[in-house]
């Protein structure tokens, strides 16, 4: 007879979910069988946690549907937590199989015991404990379901080691996908009747809404209308470039959003919440919707943001609303001194069209960002949550939902460093990524929040604290460690010769770009 | 006037915390510019969290005070978890100071925002929150006293920003140390009446109960009524070597541990917990005391087990027991087949007075364990809470804690890749670590451990997941990325060269040694 294990796989890919991102260890030994015993499961190793969650992360972006990660107890799941953070605010569907002790022995409190359902309720949607190999498999399928609500959610499911080795009759049928929740009519009606009012109109685009599908339908409201189009500042996953409906990202910095939302006077939110500053700073205001400026809400990040939109459209006062598609914009090939935007004319300039770009590239890539406004048409995926470390494990996940499409990840030196085990299995997995290192030997963000927050006249030792030089970190050294082919640029030419080969040859490699502010 | 970071630094150093391993961000950034304002305060940055975790628990380790960590709130912490797990089992003191947003902009929800309190109660002893920038302060000295009580608790204070940034008047004074629980006097009278009865009889020994003091009263009394002494398995530092009383340490393996406690008609607990199998395993006893064999608790592990020692050997049979120091053993040079036995007699022979070694070797480091039995006195330092990716962090706090002594890290090539950016703070500290790579290309215990669950025959994808060929980490490569010089060596003479010339020259460096289980 199966055992419990066995059975959970079979629901799972039952399900739908064909995919998981591992990192096992002992209490695992079942599962990790199980998964070598079923066709339609691929394993993807990964040497750190985080590297699993994030890629997991990553293909429900690119793929709407779930990847299972496999954990190892409370501390293996901890490890995973801060990606299982950025992907809870990235609102993806994932499911955790978390290993635990048998349940015949916590009571030892040996060495690696833990509170494991207490680490998953902290950033899971879901949290479910298998009570018995017999009811396993309907946990799992139970997780599935959980996962896929609304846009989706964290599922995580402990499993005790003995209900992964005890026998089990069956696998367990995959249930019924909740449907999205409805926008009420109430509020679409609100809103198509504040857009015929004469204000001065936004709309706020976030979550699902910054798919090209939704865009397209934005665009055509907007443009009837007279209105902008905002993004939040941190999308999921924004379809963007030529052919589409261009929209303004709402600036990381506090003070730099009052300008972009002066004299509006009314924002129509679409699956995005209202913007505040991402940190506080002594004596600035951290709601950032001006004074007198009213909110509406078309649809909440988790409602069926779609079907608002195409009501909205229907409704809106004109339906024959000219396109206002991004023209393409192909600038000509940098010279001189490498900074992020001669890098992102590179990227405008050779990046095949439907590629993915990851951006964890903090302070750099937000100067990249709207120089890639007309490159090709692409995915723009960003750091949900903002805990660093996401953006070479969203890369290879993206990579692996998405074989067929170059992926470019934009890769900060500082935030690199977190989950950098990501590089092995890229190279593994054969994935088609092309990591850029912006290599400015400096947590560059922090020596620009220091005077931000009013901390005084740093020391050397303070500024110690954010300096990554001393010794320098050589990502060509540590690619190559990890199967990565690897090259040094320092120079805009430099790179643009070698971000064109890495365009024209499949497989993972790494450029350690030396980034400078300014070309001054 | 002074802020309230700057009162809290006054307090932490005036508390005796030195050290801060720091992982910071922008609501740190008052504690970063405190600590940068502090001459009494050495910042150590880390690239990752849990290197920041796990060198606090090394520094602790060795100097039995408490280093602080500086962390970015829930996410922060998140990542150092596993090593706070790896901590708390080690019974050390630890003050985790991590930064949260500003308490009005909490309601913002923006997106790093998380439930700090509930991710530090976890794996902290005591969890505070400051409730004002006055008060800061004295809630730092609340912090340090709590991580003093018993051998040492994990304190983690949360720091609101507004709480840093806002004035304080001053500092807090030191709380004073509470005492350690003593034994009661009826514990030792109990044990003392049993070591006359005649029956075989062996001490376990765990925590504060292997320094070198401890253990030669042990070795009097075991010596003076014919016990045996018994290590616990995951020491968090065992004094042994040439000199020193040695102990039988308990297998890993609890098939293993059945012999070595068979025949045993009384077990005498001494700061260690009774032995358990590390896992569960189906149709095996978790429980390792043979049956009919007396558990008696002469100290429990956060008792005053030194003095318990000393009254035991007041009251014990005879108090001129002969000394059972263990003698030197200085093996030949190795050569041929590389395999953790011939790397055992490099370190025997080669290693120098009083070095530090760190054992997350896993499979590797269970055979070398006995092989240094006779070398010159050393403490050896083990992942006692079992959560992978402790080694390089252990090592590069014990390096900071005692700069005059060798620190060798032996490092199985997975475990290592868990916090692989330890190397790069190594490198900047300038610490005089050796860390050996014992690679064998797999989870090799995963391999081990598959039989041993029962889980079947695999298949190759199975095996996969345990294989870290394909591609080969090369971890010469790696270590020259983040600065650390580096060799391979790929037979015992060429390894044995390698690590003559590392014990000879000081600073960190990395042995990428390719280890094979036996020379057949």
């Amino acid at each position: 007879m199966s055992n419990g294990a066995e059975r959970l796989l079979e629901t799972l890919v039952a399900g739908g979910v064909e995919i998981c991102f591992a990192n096992p260890g002992t209490s695992e030994m079942q599962l990790v069988s199980a998964i070598g015993g079923n066709d339609r499961m691929r394993p993807v190793l990964c040497l750190f946690e985080g590297v699993a969650a994030g890629a997991a992360d990553g293909y429900a972006r690119m793929c709407d549907k779930p990847a299972a990660t496999l954990l190892h107890l409370g501390s293996g799941f901890s490890n995973s937590m801060a990606n299982q953070h950025n992907a809870k605010r990235a609102h993806v569907p994932l499911v955790n199989i978390v290993g635990d002790h048998a349940t015949y022995h916590l009571k030892y409190d040996a060495p690696l015991t833990s509170d494991v359902p207490a680490h998953a309720a902290i950033c899971s949607g879901w949290v479910g404990v298998s009570q018995s190999a017999a009811e396993l498999a309907a946990a799992g399928a139970r997780a599935v379901q959980a996962a896929r609500r609304g846009w989706g959610r964290i599922a995580t499911l402990v499993v005790p080691a003995n209900h992964a080795w005890e026998e089990a009759a069956s696998a367990a049928p995959a249930l019924p996908a909740e449907p999205l929740a409805p926008v009420p009519e109430a509020s679409v009606e609100a809103v198509a009747s504040a857009l015929g009012n004469g204000k001065t109109t936004a709309f706020l685009l976030g979550g699902r809404a910054l798919r090209e599908d939704c865009l397209a339908v934005a665009g055509r409201i907007a443009a009837a209308c007279g209105a902008r189009i905002l993004c939040e500042t941190f999308p999921a996953r924004l379809q963007r470039g030529a052919g589409r409906v261009a929209v303004e990202r709402l600036p990381y910095f506090a003070d730099q959003v009052a300008p972009v939302l002066a004299g509006l006077q009314q924002l129509i939110l679409v699956g995005a919440a209202p913007p505040v500053s991402f940190f506080a700073y002594p004596g600035k205001e951290g709601w950032l919707t001006p004074p007198g400026c009213e909110l509406l809400t078309l649809a909440e990040v988790d409602q069926d943001v779609a079907a608002a939109l195409e009501t909205l459209l229907a409704a809106a006062p004109s339906e024959r609303a000219p396109d206002t598609a991004q023209l393409q914009d192909k600038p000509a090939a940098p010279s001189g001194a490498l900074t992020p935007l001669a890098l992102a004319q590179s990227l405008a300039s050779l990046m095949p069209d439907n590629a993915i770009v990851v951006d964890e590239a903090v302070t750099c890539g937000l100067a990249m960002f709207p120089a890639t406004l007309g490159a090709p048409p692409h995915d723009w995926l960003t750091l949900t949550g903002g805990a660093i470390g996401e953006g070479l494990p969203l890369a290879l996940g993206a990579a692996i939902a998405c074989p067929e499409r170059k992926v470019v990840a934009l890769e900060a030196d500082g935030s690199a460093m977190y989950t950098i085990q990501a590089l092995w299995s890229m190279a593994r997995e054969g994935t088609d990524v092309t990591v850029v290192i912006m290599n400015n030997r400096s947590y560059a963000i922090l020596n620009i929040e220091l005077a931000r927050v009013g901390a005084g006249a740093p020391t050397a030792k303070t500024l110690s604290m954010f300096d990554l030089s001393g010794p320098d970190l050589d990502f060509v050294a540590i690619a190559r460690g990890m199967g990565v082919r690897a090259t040094r640029a320092g120079d805009a030419g430099a790179f643009h010769r070698q971000f064109a080969e890495a365009m024209a040859t499949p497989g993972p490699c790494l450029i350690d770009a030396t980034v400078v502010q300014s070309s001054d």
